[in-house]
C-alpha cells in the first residue's frame, strides 16, 4: 500500500493553498479563540476529507475558489464534530495530542465546536452558496442523528446489521459523501454527476468506518493511539461482533452479551475477541469493507482518466487497508 | 407589572399555531430522539424569543408562513444553545426540571444540541430562505463567541464594562435582535425597517441580560430556580460587580478579588454582596437596564400603533422588571 503522502502528491500545490486559506480563515480577534484554533491546526490529521473535495473538483474539471471553499467548509465541520466527539466520548487524546476538552475542559470544547460549525456555515453564506450549505447542513443533521442512534442502540445491545449501516451512514459516510458532492458542485450542476459523486462518497465512507471499527479487534494500542476494545467497553456493537452474534445460538448470544455488559477487564475483552475470531467476524467485516471500496472505485473509474483519478483510486485502497 | 400571559393575549391564536408547528417539526423516526425532544417541549420556558418574532411580524404587516418559520427557527437555536449551555455550566436543572445532560448525560446533550441546530438551519434551507439563514448563522457565531470571551475573561477577573457589553451582546442580544429582524423580514426587505428592528432587539437583549445577571444579587434561590451567587462562584463578573469595582480603590479591588477567588462559602458571597450594595452596583445596573429598555421602547413607538405594538412595549417592561 502506498503511503498517503505519495498518494496525495498530485494534490500538493492545491493542498498548500488550502492549508493557507484554512489557517487564514481561522484567525479571529479573540486571544483565547486564536490560541485554541492554533492548537486545532497543530492537531490536524491526514485531512482526507478536504483532499476528497479537491480530488472531486479535479475529476469534474479542476480546482477553483468554490472548491477551496468547499474543502475549508468540510474540514471545519469535521473538526467541529471531532471536538464535540471528544466531549461525547470523554476522550483525553486526539491524534497523539491532548484533546480540547482535556486541555480546556468540556465547557470550552462544546462552545468551540459550535463556533467552528457556525464559521463553516457563514463561509458558505457570505459567498451566497446556498447549494453547498444545503448539502452540508444535511450532513450535520445526519452525523448527530447517527451518533444518537448509536448511543440508543448500544444501551440495548441489539444493533442489527441494518441499524449498524444506518449509524455509520449517518456518523461517517454523510460528510465524506457531501464532500465529494461539493467538490463536483464547484464545476457542474449536472445532477447525474453530482449523484455519482455522492454515491461513491457514501461507499467510501462506509468502507472507511467499517475499517475504523475493525481497529478495535485487529491492532494494538501502540499502533493506533486509542485504547483497544474501547467500542466494547462503551457497548458499541460494530460489524465484526454483530456478524459473530448473528452466527450464534441463543445460548451463545446470551453468554457473550453478559461478557459485554461487564467487559471492563482485559480477560473479558479477550474472550469476546476469541468469540469473534471463531465466528470469522473480522474476515466478514473486512470483506464487506472491500466490497464497498470496490463499489466506490467502479464509480470513480467512470470519470475520465487523470493523475487525480489515480490518486482517488489509491485513497480508496488506502482507506480500506490502513492499520491506523 | 402585567403577567406575561396577559401581555401575550393578542398573540394567543398565533402562538397556538406556532406551538403546533414547532411540535410537529420536532417529530422524528428515532425513538430516543422523540423521547428527548418531547421532554424538551415539556421543559419549555416563556418562549419570549418566538413571541418577539411574531410581534415583529405584526408590527410590519402581519403573520405569514415565513414568520412562523422564523419563530420556529429562533426557538430551535435558542433551545440548542440552552442544551449546550447546561453542559457548559454543568447545570442539573433547567426550568425546574432536570436538564438534558443530567437525565441523559453530556454525551447526548452535546449531540442533541447539534441536532437541533442543524434542524433549525435545514428549516430555512429547505424553504430556500437564504436571508433568514444568514441572519441566524451569524447569531450562532456571536453566541458562542460571547460565551467564549466570558470564560476567557472570568479566569482573569478583569472584565471591563466594555467587555461585559461585548459578551452580553454576543451571548444574549444577538439572538433576540436576529429574532426581531427575522419577524420583520417576513413582511419587508426595507433595510431601514429591518435595521430598526435589529437595533431595538439589541437594546431589549442587553436589558434582558443585565436583568438576568442582577438575579444573582437581588433574589433568593426559591424565586428563580437557580442557585444564587452562581456567577460569582464561576468568577463571572457582571455589571453590578464591575461597577462596584470601578468605584473602588486599588486596595479594595485586591481584597474583593481575593474573596471572589475563593468564594465557595456563603459568608464570602455575602461579603461580596455587601460590597456591591455599598458601592450601589445593583442600582447602577438596574438603571442601565432601564436605559436600554427605554431605547427599545422608543424604537418600537416608531411603528404604527396596534394591540401588538402595545404587547411589544409591555414585553420590554416585563423583561426589565421581572424577578425571575
Amino acid at each position: 500500500m502506498k503511503p498517503i503522502s505519495d498518494i496525495l502528491k498530485p494534490l500538493e500545490p492545491d493542498f498548500k493553498v488550502f492549508q493557507e486559506k484554512f489557517a487564514d480563515y481561522l484567525k479571529t480577534d479573540t486571544p483565547l479563540l486564536d490560541k485554541i484554533l492554533d492548537y486545532i491546526l497543530k492537531q490536524k490529521g491526514k485531512q482526507i476529507r478536504p483532499a476528497l473535495v479537491l480530488l472531486s473538483a479535479h475529476l469534474t474539471g479542476g480546482i477553483n475558489d468554490r472548491a477551496f471553499r468547499g474543502a475549508i467548509l468540510v474540514e471545519l465541520l469535521h473538526t467541529a464534530t471531532l471536538v464535540h466527539d471528544d466531549v461525547v466520548d470523554d476522550a483525553d487524546m486526539r491524534r497523539s495530542l491532548p484533546s480540547i476538552n482535556a486541555l480546556w475542559k468540556n465547557k470550552i470544547a462544546v462552545l468551540i465546536g459550535d463556533y467552528l460549525l457556525s464559521r463553516g456555515l457563514l463561509l458558505a453564506l457570505d459567498n451566497h452558496d446556498f447549494a453547498q450549505l444545503s448539502i452540508l447542513s444535511r450532513a450535520v443533521k445526519e452525523m448527530s442523528e447517527g451518533e444518537l442512534i448509536q448511543i440508543e442502540k448500544s444501551r440495548l445491545l441489539n444493533t442489527t446489521e441494518e441499524v449498524y449501516f444506518r449509524i455509520i451512514q449517518g456518523k461517517t459516510a454523510s460528510l465524506i459523501s457531501s464532500g465529494c458532492e461539493i467538490g463536483g458542485l464547484s464545476n457542474t450542476d449536472d445532477p447525474e454527476v453530482l449523484q455519482s459523486l455522492r454515491i461513491l462518497g457514501q461507499s467510501l465512507g462506509i468502507a472507511f468506518q467499517i475499517r475504523d471499527d475493525l481497529f478495535d479487534y485487529i491492532t494494538n494500542e501502540d499502533d493506533i493511539g486509542k485504547p483497544i476494545g474501547l467500542d466494547i467497553k462503551e457497548k458499541k456493537l460494530t460489524l465484526p461482533l454483530i456478524y459473530a452474534l448473528r452466527q450464534s445460538s441463543e445460548k451463545e448470544v446470551r453468554a457473550i452479551k453478559k461478557l459485554i455488559e461487564r467487559s471492563k477487564k482485559a480477560a473479558e475483552f479477550e474472550a469476546i475477541v476469541d468469540f469473534i475470531k471463531e465466528k470469522q467476524g473480522v474476515e466478514y467485516a473486512t470483506k464487506v469493507a472491500f466490497e464497498h471500496a470496490e463499489l466506490a472505485k467502479e464509480r470513480i473509474r467512470t470519470f475520465p482518466p487523470s493523475i487525480y483519478r489515480d490518486s482517488f483510486l489509491d485513497i480508496v485502497d488506502f482507506v480500506v487497508n490502513r492499520t491506523k
